[in-house]
């Protein structure tokens, strides 16, 4: 199992490569969520997400055989971006099975950081049957995008610099799906916080949200972590969340996607009041022609 | 006359009030802008445009007798609620005449900070008229947007900020309306880097434009400062701007509203090569929904 000095070890490979986000404060978004809220930009990160953190830390973890192989992944978000950049900076190649349907903004993205792009079915059993042939040509490592020790490790870094920031945090607020981002914001309070609580906040309808991020559930892997720090679970309608993306990027004037509204309208049902509540801003990729809250234009 | 002076002392004056906006870098915007770029983000002062520090700079100016009778503008934009929110900050009343027809946003950020709110017709004669009539009435000081030595010289401190910060600067890109930001922009390098170019940006059709924070013309005043510096000027289309203020937000994450994005669709024209570019991201004050790449709902 992964553990909380895992998480220090991953800071330590993955400085030299991904960015250190800023820290944010607004006054407008205290009064909004009322709460002392502390923002962990992640959206700023390279690749525009968290995501960055994990797969920096997986491609810089392989030693030089298997990263002569290349890594390879399934993915219609934010890790395919983040994967590939990963490889990138090491040199190394990338395979991305994609569904066909992806966004050509998200298959841009990955094919502009030099990944090799494989499309597949959109089924999910068609990018797993996909990536084992990828994986059995090729000889490439698989890098799950929050199902793998490594992954897991580093995308608690981000946390773990928001702690070493702001040692007077009452409370962590992070979104949760996949458990990729919460399980290892409770190693890292482990390590650095541990009277620290840590609330994951989900959409409450996981099928059909628009917040694309969040619609796996966690893997045996990320439950036992989550479980065994106690993290504390709250969930928020879609108008919520909606809403809550507007406001930040109204008063903030900080693009954030909708899986990382899901933490701040998280932190707005809360009312926390006194407390000081930092939430992670897990990513800033959003697809500007389609906006919750406008009506999408009808197909010509 | 503006003196360079003039804006050293007001960088002191507004100094406990105006946040000092961070500087920002971003490896994708320099690629899209054929430069290296740092821009300064002003999106991000207070009530989210660089009009607070002239607001601030008048309001802080005034000896005690004068602010007890207040301060009054005109303004359908970001003026409105920078002096509503520096008069707030020093405890005296704000009248804001505002056209009947002006965004309900604009309008009830202006209220939010405590200024009173007079409507009146849209055209400038009734706004001059009104506004005539409201400091008869109440013996406030009237605060122009940009044709004002006090506001020009505390709208130069974001520049002023910029070149302290980055001293390497080759040219200084700003949009160019009334040259309300121009003007002191030139001021602020003539201070600290006399070296630097400073351009100003304008839509090639000001009467239309997207960037409703450029359509006023230079003053007598402002043009004065702006010839005597010899600042450069260029014009962008319409379509570069939506284009730049919809790469600057894909890309850096950073909502800027259309008259900073004037900007940036002008750095990118220029292709500066090698050389580095300050731009000032004026404001970030947007109407989310009527995002100008996003066909408008038809009224029902």
């Amino acid at each position: 199992m992964v553990d909380p000095s895992d998480v220090e070890r991953a800071a330590a490979r993955i400085a030299p490569f991904a960015t250190r986000t800023p820290v944010m404060r607004s006054r407008t978004l205290d009064a909004w969520a009322g709460a002392r809220v502390v923002v962990k930009g992640e959206h700023l990160q390279r690749t525009g997400s968290f995501k960055y953190r994990g797969a920096t830390n997986a491609v810089q973890s392989l030693d030089e055989s298997a990263a002569a192989r290349g890594v390879a992944a399934h993915s219609s978000g934010n890790h395919a971006a983040a994967l590939a950049t990963a490889a990138a900076t090491r040199g190394i190649r990338a395979y991305v099975v994609m569904p066909r349907h992806a966004s050509e903004a998200k298959k841009a993205a990955a094919a502009r950081a030099g990944a090799e792009i494989v499309l597949c079915d959109d089924t999910m059993e068609a990018r797993r049957d996909v990536l084992a042939g990828v994986v059995h040509r090729t000889g490439a490592v698989e890098i799950h995008p929050f199902d793998d020790e490594r992954v897991i490790a580093g995308a608690g870094t981000a946390a773990y610099e928001l702690l070493a920031h702001e040692p007077e945090l009452d409370v962590l607020v992070v979104p949760i799906g996949g458990g990729g981002l919460a399980s290892p914001t409770c190693l890292a309070a482990a390590a650095l916080a541990p009277h620290v609580r840590v609330i994951g906040v989900s959409p409450s309808d996981r099928a059909t949200t628009v917040a694309d991020g969040l619609r796996a559930g966690c893997s045996e892997r990320t439950n036992a972590i989550l479980d065994a720090r106690g993290v504390e679970r709250v969930t928020v309608y879609e108008a919520a969340v909606v809403a809550a993306m507007r406001t930040v990027w109204q008063r903030t004037k900080q693009v954030i996607e909708p899986s990382a509204a899901v933490a701040f309208a998280g932190v707005r049902a809360l009312a926390l009041g006194d407390a000081t509540a930092g939430v992670i801003a897990s990513g800033g990729n959003v697809d500007l022609d389609a906006l919750p809250w406008v009506e999408p234009l009808s197909d010509p």
